[in-house]
């Protein structure tokens, strides 16, 4: 499968798993969490899906489409595992997380924070989901929704 | 619509319009122009799909994932309006423009040469594929495959 191909049914997978999320899963009421801006696209699907609630984007550097910059004070650049600590216990609603960089070398390295970070993000019974894989004791993986192969994204409940 | 819905539209669209081109219409001998290389997703596409074919691929800055890189030769780095003319007269069977910048303004810039650019550097009879429109006396337009709307993507015969 060529890549463009795959690529495809990434973003298919996470447009699907956003959906259900934001429209199936009881969202409480904290704030969503961002991991991974890049052009803001899917921070404007989960704008649409969302809407007034606050969405709180992380990145390296502001890479997004001036239609998908968060407001003032929701858009923190820098490295995401030096910066996102400092929200530890904001409570949020749903953590996602979308900073696979296309190396499996690169992406090993950022599974070494992005569990626990999750964790102290999301509130009890908070919702993650992510491109990467993420093996945490207190993240139970969720069935995935119809026509995604398993691996191709995760969803998963906290504790 | 969401942007990330529109985005994996074009893409789909995208994906559909490569594999018609590549498997139902006859390219001459020609090689295929990439105007845009990106990440190298569509890039490897079309390296998939047209076995040993010369490709040559343009952007501005090299951002593709080393798996998609072109081979020594094969990618011209630089503005594209700038370094592509020295290839006018290649004889390319099909020229992919995938350039879009997100901002109506730019695209508009860019519309200014890339048309004539197609049709100097495409063989009578040759194909173009575009993201944006391209107008020019020397461009017919062809159908879409089924299921893609009208102004997401384009397709062309060079008389």
């Amino acid at each position: 499968m060529s890549r463009l191909e795959s690529f495809i049914r990434r973003m298919s997978a996470q447009r699907d798993i956003l959906d259900m999320v934001c429209r199936d899963m009881q969202l409480g009421d904290g704030p969503v969490i961002e991991f991974g801006l890049g052009n803001g696209r899917t921070y404007d699907h989960l704008r649409e899906r969302l809407p007034g609630r606050r969405i709180i984007a992380f990145d390296r550097v502001n890479a997004a489409n001036l239609k998908s910059l968060p407001p003032e004070g929701d858009l923190i650049l820098g490295e995401i595992d030096q910066t996102a600590p400092a929200f530890a216990g904001i409570g949020a609603a749903f953590v996602h997380a979308d900073i696979g960089s296309g190396y499996d070398e690169l992406d090993a390295i950022n599974l070494r924070w992005l569990p626990q970070l999750a964790v102290d993000l999301l509130a009890p019974g908070g919702i993650a989901a992510s491109g990467v894989p993420m093996a945490h004791p207190q993240l139970t993986s969720l069935p995935l929704p119809d026509g995604i192969r398993p691996g191709r994204y995760y969803l998963y409940r906290r504790s």
